[in-house]
C-alpha cells in the first residue's frame, strides 16, 4: 500500500487516538497538573509500545517525566526525534470558543490545546512511522529510530539539559529531527533552519547616595541616567550594527543561496508590520531585509530602562541610579560567553568618573542553532517534504530562542526541523488549532524521510 | 543712640515678640492650617502697625493672605521688601528635638519652624526699621518703604504673580529687597546675586501598539527606548554643554569680577561632594568651576527615564513606549519660552521613522533672576552688610528657582538679596534654627541700608 493511501485511510483512527491523548491536560506550568503530565507520558508510552517500539521508558527528571522510545536497527543511521508532550494552560477559558481540553473536529481543523504545539506534531510521527512500516511491509523502520519527548518544554525545559547530559550514550544519534516549529504557510511549505540564541543582562549605574536636588547640584555632578543613555546610544552604530567588541567576528553569515531562498518567500512587509503592533516602519541593520534581520542577524534590544522619578508630575532631581535590561539575540557561530565578556568590557569602558557600575546576567545563556541547507539530513527532509506536498519547500528560521540548541550541542548532531504547524495556529493562546491535512502531509513526509535517510547518497 | 547699641538692647523683646509669632503654625501646604496662616497675617499686620506704618493691609489672594505695609516718604527712593510669613510643616514631629511650634532659645540659637525661613528674617526688618528710626530720632524712614510678605511661598506661590500683576501701582518701587536666602557662612557674610530659572518637560516616544516579543521582531522594528537614549545622549556635547539650538545665545555671562569674587569664597570641594550624596566626582560644563556650574550656568538634567520591563527578572520585549522627564535650569538672559520651543525642535529632529513623539511642559516656566554686582542698590546693601559685619561681603548665587524672578519681571525693579540664613539652618527639615547674632547683624544692616539708599551718590 502506498504511504499516501495508508495515511489517508487512517485519518479517523488517528484523530480518535490523538483526541484521547489531548483530553489529558498535561500543563507543565501548573503544579496542580503534575499528575496529568505523568498520565500523558504513560499514555504516550503505551501508544508507542503499541506501534511496536521494543523499548519504551518513562524517564524521570528533577521535574516532570519525559518519554523515550528506542527501535534499534543495525547498520542504519541513528535518528532522534524531539518533541514535547506537555502543553500550555487552557486559560483564559472564557476566550475559548470550545473547551481547551475537549478537542473538537470542525471540517479540516482540529481545535484544542496541544493540537499544534506539540502533541499533534508528535502524533504525526507515530502515524508516519506506521505508514512507513506498512508501505514497506517491514517489522522495523529503515533507520535506528529514537523518540525523545520531554514534559517540561512549556515551563522552561529546566531539567532537559541535565537529562541530555546524563544520557548522551542512550540518545546518541547522527541526526536530530525537531517537530515543534511552523511552516511559512499552508500553501508554502518550508523548513526552519535555525533559531537565535540569547544573552540577557542587567546593567546598573550608581551615582549619589540619594536623589539630589537639581537646583543645588544640577550641572555639577554626574547624572547616572545621562551615563546610561550614552551607553545605550552607543550600543548601535549608524548602520544599526551592534558595537560590542568582536560581536560579529564568529557570525556564520547567510550564504547567497540562503538569502535567495528567503527572498522567494511571499513576504508582505506591510502585513508583517501590522502584526508587529502596527509598527510604523521597518528598521534595522543596514544591508539586510526584514526577514534576514529577525532570523539571521544578531541584535541588541533594550527591554527595559529606568531611573529617577517616573511617577506623575515633576521632581527636579539628579537620580541616584539608572538601570537597563538588555537582551542580545545571537546567531550561529557566536559564543554566548564571549558575548557576555564583551558586554562587561563595553560597560566598563563607559563608566564616567563618579559612577559605579554593576552588570549581572540573571538568566541562562542560549546558543543559537543552525542547520546548513546543504546538510544531508536537511536535504533528505526537504526531499521528503517536497514528495509529501508536491511543491518546492523553502527555508525559514526562527528569531526566538529555545532548548533545541542544547540538543545540537550536547548530542553533537545536526538538527533537522520538520514541522507543519502554522503561525496562525494560535499556540500559547486561546483557540489553538491545527490543520488536519497538514498533519497528514507531515506524517507522509516523515514516512518518506526514514526511507530517504536510509538510502546511501554519493 | 547708635544703631548697634539699640539693636543689642532690644534682643530680649525682639525674641519674645518673634517667639509669639512663631507659635502660630502658619503652614500653607496644609489646608487644616489655613486659619493659622490668616492669624499669622493678622499678628504681623498688628505688629507693623505698632512700629508706625501708616498703612497696613491684609491682602486677599485666590488662596492665603499676604500682608502689605506702606510708609510713604516724599521725594525718596521707593523700596519694597519681600518675604513670606507662611512656613513648612512641622512633620515628622518625632525627628524634632524640640516642638516645631514651641520655639526655644538655646544660647545663641533660636530653634523652631520659621526661625530662619522666613519669619526670623522678616522680623530682622522690623527691628532694623525701629533701629533706624531710633538712631535718627525720626518719625519716618529715610526711604519710602513697602513691606510685602506673602502667605503661600512654601506651597508654590500659586497666586503671587496675579497679586503682583493686579497691584503694580501699589507695589511700584525702585528696588526690591529679598530676605529669604542664605549667606555663605557665619564667618563669611555674602549676598546672593541671582537664582536660576526652570523649564520642565516630559517627552514620550511611542512605537508598537503593544510590547513585542524580541525573538519575533527584535532587530527589525524601531525600539522607542533606543530612540530615547539617543535623544538623551545628544542633549550634551563632549564638553557637557547643552546642545539645544540657541540655548546659550542670550546667556548673560559672568564677569571676570564676579568669577574672582566667587573664587574668594572658602569652597571645600571634597566637603561639597559629601553633601552631594557622596558623589564620587565633580562633573559638568568644561571651563567652569563647581560653584559657577551650580550657580551661573544653565543645565539639562534628566530627572526620570523609563520604559519597557522594569520589574524583577527578564522579559525579552521591544517596549511600546519610552518616557523621559527633563528639567532645564536657566540663567539670566535666557527666555523660558524660547528654550521650550527649542526643546520641541530638538525632539522633532530626533524622532525616527516609525516612532511617534509627544512633548509636554507640565509645570510653570520660571525666569532666572540676576542682580548686577555694580547695581547701586546692590552696592548700597553690600556697604550696609560690611558695616554690620565689619568684614568684606562676598557674592553667591542660588542654583534653585523661586518666585523672585516674578518680582523683578512684574515690578520692573532690580533685586537685592539681603539675608542672614545659613545653609545649615535646616530649613524645610526637622530642627530648623537661626543664629540670633546673625539676625541682629541683619537688623543692623537693614538699618544702615535705608540710610545708604537715601543718600544720593554720584
Amino acid at each position: 500500500m502506498e504511504i499516501r493511501e495508508y495515511v489517508a485511510g487512517q485519518r479517523e483512527d488517528f484523530l480518535a487516538d490523538l483526541m484521547e491523548w489531548l483530553r489529558i491536560p498535561s500543563v507543565s506550568g501548573d503544579p496542580a497538573h503534575a499528575g496529568d503530565v505523568r498520565r500523558s507520558a504513560e499514555w504516550l508510552a503505551a501508544h508507542l509500545r503499541g506501534i511496536g517500539f521494543p523499548h519504551v521508558e518513562i524517564m524521570e527528571t528533577g521535574g516532570l517525566p519525559a518519554v523515550f522510545a528506542d527501535w534499534p536497527v543495525a547498520d542504519a543511521p541513528k535518528v532522534l526525534v524531539y518533541g514535547h508532550h506537555d502543553v500550555q494552560p487552557g486559560e483564559p477559558a472564557e476566550e475559548w470558543e470550545t473547551s481547551p481540553f475537549e478537542p473538537v473536529v470542525r471540517g479540516d481543523r482540529l481545535l484544542g490545546r496541544g493540537t499544534s504545539d506539540d502533541k499533534g506534531q508528535i502524533f504525526m510521527h507515530t502515524l508516519g512511522l506506521r505508514a512507513n512500516l506498512e508501505a514497506r511491509g517491514a517489522d522495523a523502520p529503515p533507520v535506528h529510530l529514537k523518540f525523545l519527548f520531554e514534559g517540561e518544554e512549556e515551563s522552561g525545559s529546566m531539567h532537559f539539559p541535565a537529562l541530555l547530559e546524563a544520557n548522551r550514550e542512550k540518545f546518541a544519534c547522527d541526526l536530530v529531527v525537531i517537530s515543534d516549529t511552523t511552516m511559512w504557510g499552508a500553501d508554502t511549505p518550508s523548513m526552519c533552519t535555525g533559531m537565535r540564541g540569547l544573552v540577557e543582562c542587567e546593567i546598573a549605574f550608581f551615582g549619589p547616595d540619594t536623589d539630589l536636588h537639581s537646583g543645588s547640584f544640577g550641572g555639577a555632578v554626574p547624572n547616572p541616567l545621562h551615563a546610561m543613555a550614552r551607553l545605550v546610544a552607543e550600543l548601535h552604530d549608524d548602520g544599526e550594527r551592534v558595537r560590542l567588541d568582536g560581536f560579529y567576528d564568529d557570525v556564520i553569515e547567510l550564504s547567497d543561496e540562503e538569502r535567495a531562498l528567503f527572498a522567494k518567500l511571499p513576504f508582505d512587509e506591510a502585513a508583517w508590520l501590522r502584526t508587529a503592533g502596527n509598527s510604523g516602519a521597518a528598521h534595522g541593520e543596514a544591508g539586510f531585509t526584514t526577514l534576514e534581520r529577525v532570523w539571521a542577524r544578531p541584535t541588541a534590544e533594550v527591554n527595559g530602562l529606568w531611573g529617577g522619578h517616573t511617577g506623575p508630575g515633576g521632581k527636579t532631581i539628579i537620580p541616584r541610579s539608572a538601570h537597563a535590561k538588555i537582551s542580545f539575540r545571537l546567531v550561529a557561530g557566536q559564543d554566548p560567553d564571549k558575548v557576555a565578556a564583551s558586554i562587561e568590557r563595553f560597560v566598563a569602558d563607559r563608566v564616567p568618573a563618579g559612577i559605579r557600575a554593576n552588570v549581572v546576567f540573571p538568566s541562562g545563556r542560549v546558543r543559537a542553532c543552525r542547520s546548513a541547507i546543504d546538510d544531508p539530513g536537511v536535504l533528505a527532509a526537504r526531499r521528503a517534504m517536497e514528495r509529501a506536498f508536491g511543491t518546492e519547500v523553502l527555508f525559514t528560521k526562527e528569531g526566538g530562542s529555545g532548548p533545541e540548541a542544547d540538543l545540537a550541542d550536547i548530542l553533537g548532531a545536526p538538527l533537522v526541523f520538520l514541522a507543519v504547524g502554522l503561525n496562525e495556529d494560535r499556540i500559547h493562546a486561546p483557540n489553538e488549532k491545527v490543520e488536519i491535512p497538514l498533519l497528514l502531509k507531515g506524517a507522509e513526509a516523515v514516512a518518506y524521510l526514514w526511507d530517504e535517510l536510509a538510502m546511501p547518497r554519493g
